[in-house]
């Protein structure tokens, strides 16, 4: 499969209208992106087979939609007022700043990543290592100062300590609170999940890689609740369900890899975490991250909020803080790993030698935006049946019509875009209401009615 | 139909496990609600419905996701930084604070709305007709001062003016700068509509009335780009179009109403605005605005911009800037106009005069958050056969499951939250694989066989 450089799929995806850069007539903004009308739809069918995946076809799990403004009183309790911080420090000489763990991560390229130094640790290392600045290669850093990642407004007339909220930095701490209010409605024993999808924030020092770290960003977060004890079981069912649903949604596997994180690299709080990465054009980076957290979470509520969050286990007459594995994923990131796994260029050799080339977005038909494109062969010939044709087909599914250019163009057109299936309306469809259905990715045609046509693609999107 | 109060509906919400208030293990967080696993499958649904009518199936108009944050510039060319504010007053003698333009509304009963006064007439009006503090009865208010209703926060390090940054107060502007790069990726012509779904906030001085004004609040906005000349058919289309679009999701035709606005009421640059209003309990309030905003966004946007944002005319060969309409309506109004509409109790007398009540949620097919209920008659002896259905069922739309209480109290549950077809597994179904299907809103019963009862909800679905 051909190779895409980040900078090509940023301008191919601008080209085509997947994304296009936030406020772009005023400049954009750090690293903020819009999804444009094929975006926008490829970005929700995501969010559509992980909530069909997650919530609606699991029966042991349920959904959420949360308030992205809470109670101070949360980030109190997860901990994020406290130490949700990047270690900050600027060259005395330059005045350039850096996060102090990514500069060694950069400085041992990537061997040792700061994560979980003290500052001392990383103030230590930077001078025993030589780790200059970057900028003007000077050795001479302020003291590291800690920058908490929340975004602070205010609500209310008054911009007093009072009245100040954070824009969440997780969609979790959502769940989290509201574990008694859904287990109380629904009923449930134990085990059960709670998924939400849903925008966080992060006020990022060094956002990047286009769309694989931003400081706005929405999340896919499940909560599974489980008795104590059988965490390891769920941690390892959730850990596979993930790989095999990304497979499922056409990411390449081949540059998939789990990390299982190493004892020293956890959470105080967590005895299992592993991150599944994808390998992008700069490296593995982090996709999917299964974590395994004990009761930490419902238990800082409990004793901050002083409400009563313990399960009464009817099989043993108990009462017991379930404890809770969470796989967590970025939809701009799996938006990500989707593309660079689906984008292809073709090279075809003509019998005279000739070598064309052929963009395809090789969307699992499930993902793509469009399910079909049915075009007149003719438009003037074709048009009226062919937007008959594509009335009945978008009652269906999504399907577009596009009548310009000549039929061969407007297959590449749809290629690049990655709808799996071109309806041709030609002379026989006016004569026995039959089409030409061409695949994407063999470019094979075959002739149906246009009942068998919808009925054929519609097999191909069950997922 | 049955009147509820929206105390009664609030309770009744949150006891079904459709809205949660938010945060609410610490006190909750002013007015904020969260939407349980029943509320966010309606919310879910009520969006894919309004993104199916007004985007996907709708040939003139696409799709946009724009970020929540976007360059300042932005606000300062919609006139949002200068001019999006609430006139506050202080009572001086109780310190209690109001929106002057509200104590105006509250004082007339709704006859004089305030909006449009300039400080000086809200100032005067105040005095003039005795409009005395609500809490203390004094009449010695604080001049009015503008509060801006945009929410502040800072990104990234530093919290100076530079690097102030807003949370949109509405999605239109995501539209209005990302224009260019829709018209030219989709080479649409004129007309056509640009269509985004989306969070927003506005700092409410007053936020209340449940969901119906929250600070948090999501919207599904369409920014209609036509011909100039033409605007007022386009306004007139859309205006029936949302009318239509609201009767067809179940909302109660008898509580809705138009209300055009007067020209003393228009903004400046709109020559045309109608609002279609919903009674709720406490009376007519807005759901839907229908504005045709002539080109005002555009040219703002063009000229602070100094990017070119006219459109090349091809039938004519001239260039200007389009024209817009934008139908701009609420999710959470939205939901709360169905659930208005949709709550009922029943009374049945049986044969010996015994009066029973049954709570129904008679949503659209469409919108209910369970399409099915799977119910056992009898859980040992067909349990197992109706998980088999269930899943069945559970592939094709969505399903729930319930195996607890006898039968009856199990239909009462789903009619409760507006599940339209219980399926009851029974000895037939194992003898022969029928099931009972029964509706919801008549109670009555068929016999099915599992395939023609899939295919039968199925058929109801259809929207």
């Amino acid at each position: 499969m051909q190779k895409i450089t980040l900078e090509e799929l940023v301008s191919f995806l601008k080209e085509q209208g997947f994304v296009f850069p936030g406020s772009e007539i005023y400049g954009g903004l750090a690293n903020a992106w819009d999804y444009g009308p094929l975006g926008v739809e490829l970005k929700n069918n995501i969010k559509q087979a992980w909530w069909k995946k997650f919530v609606k076809q699991n029966k042991l799990n349920v959904g959420l939609d949360a308030a992205i403004l809470m109670n101070k009183e949360v980030w109190v309790a997860s901990g994020h007022i406290g130490s949700f911080s990047d270690p900050l420090v600027d060259c005395k000489k330059c005045h350039s700043r850096f996060r102090a763990d990514k500069l060694i991560e950069d400085f041992t390229h990537g061997e040792i990543t700061g994560d979980g130094m003290s500052n001392e640790e990383l103030t230590q290392y930077l001078k025993d290592n030589n780790v200059v600045c970057p900028v003007c290669g000077a050795l001479d850093y302020t003291d590291i100062r800690k920058f908490n990642l929340m975004f602070k407004t205010f609500q209310g007339v008054v911009e007093d300590a009072k009245n100040e909220v954070y824009l969440r930095p997780e969609t979790a701490q959502g769940i989290f609170v509201n574990f008694k209010n859904i287990q109380r409605t629904t009923r449930r024993k134990l085990p059960f999940g709670v998924g939400q999808i849903g925008k966080s924030f992060r006020n990022e020092i060094t956002p990047g890689n286009f769309i694989f770290r931003t400081r706005e960003f929405e999340q896919m977060e499940l909560e599974f609740f489980c008795v104590p004890g059988t965490e390891m079981d769920w941690f390892k069912h959730w850990r596979k369900y993930c790989w095999d649903f990304l497979v499922s949604i056409g990411v390449d596997e081949s540059k998939l890899r789990y990390r299982d994180h190493e004892a020293k690299e956890l959470s105080f709080y967590s005895n299992a975490t592993t991150d599944i990465e994808f390998e992008f054009p700069w490296g593995f980076g982090e996709l999917w991250g299964i974590a395994s957290r004990t009761s930490y979470d419902l238990t800082q509520h409990q004793e901050h909020s002083g409400k009563d969050l313990t399960y009464l286990d009817p099989e043993t007459n108990t009462r017991y803080i379930p404890y809770v594995v969470e796989p967590s994923v970025g939809v701009e990131r799996m938006l990500l790993t989707v593309l660079f796994s689906a984008y292809d260029v073709e090279k075809n050799t003509s019998e005279d030698g000739k070598v064309s080339e052929r963009t395809v977005l090789r969307l699992s038909p499930a993902l793509a935006p469009y399910k079909a494109a049915v075009l007149p062969l003719i438009k003037k010939s074709h048009g009226e049946k062919a937007e008959e044709i594509f009335d009945e087909f978008n009652r269906h599914f999504s399907t577009v019509y596009d009548e310009t250019a000549n039929i061969g163009k407007r297959y590449r057109r749809q290629d690049a875009i990655g709808t799996p299936y071109c309806i041709c309306v030609d002379d026989n469809t006016i004569a026995n209401g039959t089409v030409t259905v061409r695949d994407r990715d063999t470019m094979e045609q075959q002739t149906l009615s246009v009942e068998d046509a919808i009925k054929f693609i519609e097999s191909k999107l069950e997922f």
